[in-house]
């Protein structure tokens, strides 16, 4: 049988990492040959993931359609968030939890997206549905795909399907969800190591708004004073990418993950948008955005919304 | 609680317009406030079915933004073939079967799509999934959407899922499928009384292929030989419609149910991409497509590729 590669978006995070693994597991185990690959670097938090229970990282790739006709995404379904050479594979399903767009298909497809906090809480749901039983390791790596999305469930992307779920995969995974998502995200947020490149597209997505580009980058800190003292250094490379990548605008948004809020540091031509749409003025090119921890919710929709209408 | 309206494609069918329903039902059992609309006339195969179930017919509605914020789609997901205010109202789901293209949101949403024959076979999972029973009459209408998108289970688009889903609601419905169905797909059928205009519009969808608008219609028929013998004014109003929404082509496919092939009849100014698509020449703007029958499997995705190319 053909083999199928399942792979999660660029810059990849612990649910993208975790969704590939743990789809490609539930495929096999339905007689599917899925492999799951990765498009970027294993983060500390994913890694502190992957050695606690166990499993193995998936494999890098650059490009999909030199080894395979056919890939399943999971965590993303915006083309430009997906591997390189997109256009010349096809696309057989998309699990995911984001916002749809700049994503079409010629033929009809599988295409599972649910407004709850993470990807792994829906393939919970397709388990089941496949009469698949869960294991541990898949567990475990499922249960820290919704603690990472969900901060902890702090998050407003938060549903109580994301805490029914966790409560449930804890079970399964035998760890205590308090103290093990704890050591997790401290384990994400440990930045002592990180360059400033690491630091900005660490947990970046580029986005289509209206005519826009526009880059969101997203560093969970336990101490954001840290990273604010490198923004100098920080807008440099900022001015870069937005060169590079013909950005409007680049939003790295520092988020304390005590606290729940976020520090934005914004560049770029229409930063002015950014403060259209949050009706603030910014300082020295940064903003205290009170409560604001999740980009999917409380930064994508009413940027793109503000961008549409410029 | 805030009203929801569900509504399938303009030019509805049957798996449109009881879908919807069947939808709208689920909802409300599960305390959601929903009401099923349509966005154009019953056809005579709909009409038969709900007379047979004794089911009302979904309101007409022009704009969803008047009365609602927020909307559901069943069976389509493309813009175009939407309510036309769908830009001003929030699109909370999606539950669909066909390709995903001009769909986008800002905000993650439930959406729904597996390739199988039938809005109406998910729909039968969603029933289970949300643990409820499925009345004889919203049975009868699933059933009869099946029967209509698989002409009887003939359709190369009709899955093992279909059938078994269309074999447990004829229990429920208490129907015999073979018989209720030739029935069914023969009141649809009946073309006696359609004037040139309602032949061309009564299943028509327009689609977006690279930078050209198609607008392909179906209809089937007992006797074909019946709508070739209109050729003559059916080209004239093809040539009015073509004018008047700035399409690149038009294709009528007049489907044969007994024998499961159709005729096409082609208009506009690209004509000779049908005719490189199918890798045959046009006579008389006509052509026999053998085995072809469904719309969505076996005419939208070549013609798309097609276009793309030019």
């Amino acid at each position: 049988m053909e083999k199928i590669l399942v792979f999660g978006h660029k810059n990849p995070d612990t649910d993208t990492i975790t969704s590939a693994i743990a789809y490609a597991y539930l495929k096999n185990e339905i007689g599917v040959v899925a492999e799951p690959v990765r498009l970027g670097e294993i983060n500390g938090e994913t890694q502190y993931v992957l050695e606690h229970f166990n499993v193995e990282a998936p494999r890098l790739i650059e490009k999909a359609g030199d080894e395979v006709d056919k890939v399943i995404l999971v965590d993303h379904n915006e083309r430009q968030q997906s591997v390189n050479d997109i256009e010349d594979v096809r696309i057989m399903e998309v699990i995911d939890h984001h916002r749809i767009s700049n994503f079409e298909t010629s033929e009809p497809v599988y295409f599972r997206a649910e407004p709850v906090g993470c990807t792994a809480t829906i393939l919970k749901k397709l388990y089941k549905e496949n009469n698949v039983a869960i294991p541990k390791g898949m567990a475990g790596l499922m249960l820290s795909a919704i603690i990472s999305d969900s901060l902890l469930f702090k998050s407003p992307t938060c549903t109580e399907e994301d805490i029914q779920a966790a409560r449930e995969l804890a079970e399964l995974a035998e760890v205590d969800v308090e103290e093990y998502g704890l050591a997790m995200l401290k384990a994400g947020a440990d930045l002592s190591e990180k360059t400033i490149a690491q630091l900005i597209s660490l947990d970046s997505k580029v986005f289509e708004m209206g005519d826009h580009r526009v880059e969101i980058a997203q560093v969970n800190a336990i101490d954001p004073a840290d990273v604010l003292s490198l923004q100098q250094d920080i807008e440099g490379m900022l001015d870069l990418v937005i060169a590079e990548k013909k950005l409007s605008v680049f939003i790295l948004a520092v988020t304390d993950i005590l606290n729940s809020n976020s520090t934005i540091i914004v560049r770029g031509a229409q930063s002015s948008a950014v403060e259209k749409a949050y009706n603030l003025s910014l300082e020295n090119n940064t903003a205290l955005l009170e409560g604001v921890v999740s980009r999917k919710k409380q930064i994508v929709p009413i940027l793109t919304e503000t961008f549409k209408e410029l």
